[in-house]
């Protein structure tokens, strides 16, 4: 799968255009969501570097294992390939790149190897490293339309697996491995072959919000978190509701309405210009006004796109001013140790004048049997 | 899932001992396979990093993220748990550490991402940091009894779903990921829950070693290298076979006997004190003297444990000699670009006097409806 020509070749000419203005001489990037960024394809992490060297001025070049190279191939008419044989070090490739290009900064990829990094480090002494995060941040986090639209189809698609959910999924006395199985089967008919991720958190597991799922059964009265998501075209779905197996306690109702008004007032503060934290700061204000505060204990929502998890990161201590065509996830949430959590998640786009929900689905407190 | 708290002492001890040997005063690892090492856990790579500190003396410390606390309460007993909010950085968690421990020399795992030691080493600038590599190889590399076990059962399996695959699995008029459904689906049998990879080359796409399963139809007479393999409890198989579709091409009955030849004396060739260059060289020879040996574009094996690739790396350059409890892959190919490849594998065991195949279903060429 690659990506128009044309695509790349503008993402190019704007790195550059990005890498002078940090100061930054060479780009290194290595397998991940950046390599995919500007190439279509994301190949293997492994032992074996694969890495897009990318240098302020000059031609974009891959180093890729000769055995790997035939996946590349396609991308040989827009990338110089340096292709490595088993017995090289192709950090040496790299080095001998940067020697020649002169390079005092380079930058690297957040998720690129540090095995690799502390062979560049020794391999170039007289350069500086620093981490990629900020060129690629200002790359990627506002999305173009193309981008916003596999993002909302991803969204779209997994609002039908969860509707169809709703209507056809018992809960109560089934695992909640069982249930994560019924679900998958809901997205692969919607064409996600595979799950991303997805937790399925039933009664006390609910108060652990990156649970994995178990084999608990369900019992009558519990309150089940389940978060999931599936790539579409490489961008992706994240969605989480909370529904209950039968009758809801009274106590658990009231939670959940907390939840869900913080939840719209975190939505309602999105906007051009608005600062991370106070998206974060009107989820968590409703929450703690109703005195659930030290219960709520994540951030309110992170960046969503190549990545599950990316910038921008709505947080408290990131006063990055929100832009349209970013898009996030607000998914706040009240966990009691040892008893029950809701989280409600959608991914919200940022407009031109506001927000827009890309999942639509009811956030109503639902039983399901 | 966690260790018996007997082996994670053990293993503390024992990397202290060899830190001390490498002059290393501060271990740090990321989630991978050296935290399961050391854990029995392998937590999620994300933004939000988990990791596992180890002084040299002093307690051994894992820091984590409060939301996924929860999931490594388990081994409160066993080491320190440093629990991070989301507006803290961990980074500075751990730099505090190694201040206060008066750390000179850092090693970090290989995977570690490179966006956290960066902020290591501007936080510890007095520090020198290097990679964690020789450290955990000597760990890892020779497996005890327990890991043995696993890997076996792991491969046998593995050997009992090829087995089932050649006895019901049609190859012509279907396309390669038709075929890989069925194979994912004949290890799901023996426990495989899902594949840990799975690649199914037909045809012309066999001579591209890692080649990603398509949607390729194979035709009457294709070679189809598969190559494959699941994880057993944190333990992985990797195997590969090349069954061809119908009636072999003379000429290509006479490349799969040389490979198969040279996987053999490969084989013959693995005891303890063999440098591992020597174990590719064996495998190398063969298949140069028949003719092939520029189409012989990797290496001929790799370490197989708690990752599918690990050392020893059996390639050229690596003196070091094989030693008993190894587990290594032997896996010679040869691939003609654009007509088709071979590629027969299985992982072996170096034993006190040799060497044991791990994988022991049939090498011969196999031909399937």
């Amino acid at each position: 799968m690659s990506q128009d020509a044309q695509v790349t070749a503008q993402r190019l000419n704007r790195v550059r255009e990005v890498m002078e203005q940090a100061g930054v001489d060479l780009l290194v990037i290595g397998p991940s969501s950046d390599f995919r960024y500007f190439t279509g394809h994301a190949p293997r992490l492994s032992e074996r570097l694969t890495a897009l060297i990318i240098p302020r001025e000059g031609e974009a070049t891959i180093t890729v294992p000769r055995l790997e190279a035939p996946l590349l191939a396609h991308l040989s008419d827009r990338f110089a390939m340096a292709i490595w044989d088993e017995t090289e070090r192709p950090t040496e490739r790299i080095a001998a790149m940067g020697r020649e290009a002169g390079v005092r900064a380079v930058a690297v990829n957040d998720q690129f190897w540090s095995v690799f990094l502390l062979q560049l480090e020794e391999l170039l002494p007289s350069a500086s490293f620093q981490s990629a995060s900020k060129i690629m941040t200002r790359m990627r986090v506002v999305k173009d339309p193309a981008e916003i639209a596999l993002l909302r189809e991803a969204a779209r698609r997994t609002d039908a697996a969860w509707e169809e959910f709703c209507a056809t999924v018992r809960l109560t006395g089934r695992t909640e491995r069982e249930v994560a199985v019924d679900l998958q089967a809901l997205m692969a008919k919607q064409g996600f072959p595979t799950l991303a991720f997805c937790a399925v958190a039933s009664g006390p597991n609910a108060a652990s919000p990156h649970h994995e799922t178990s084999d608990r059964v369900i019992q009558p009265g519990d309150p089940v978190v389940i978060d999931f998501g599936g790539e579409y075209e490489g961008y992706y779905s994240d969605i989480t509701r909370t529904p209950v197996a039968g009758e809801p306690h009274p106590e658990f109702v009231k939670i959940y309405e907390i939840v869900k008004q913080a939840q719209q007032a975190a939505f309602e503060t999105i906007r051009p210009g608005v600062a991370c934290q106070d998206v974060d700061r009107a989820a968590r204000k409703i929450i703690s006004d109703a005195g659930y505060g030290e219960y709520f204990i994540h951030r309110v929502g992170h960046g969503l796109g190549l990545e599950i998890h990316e910038p921008p990161y709505l947080v408290e201590g990131n006063t990055q001013p929100l832009e349209a065509g970013m898009v996030t996830s607000d998914e706040p949430g009240i966990y009691i140790p040892g008893k029950w959590g809701v989280r409600i998640e959608d991914a919200v786009l940022v407009t031109e004048d506001g927000a827009e929900r890309l999942n639509t689905v009811s956030r109503d407190l639902v039983s399901l049997p």
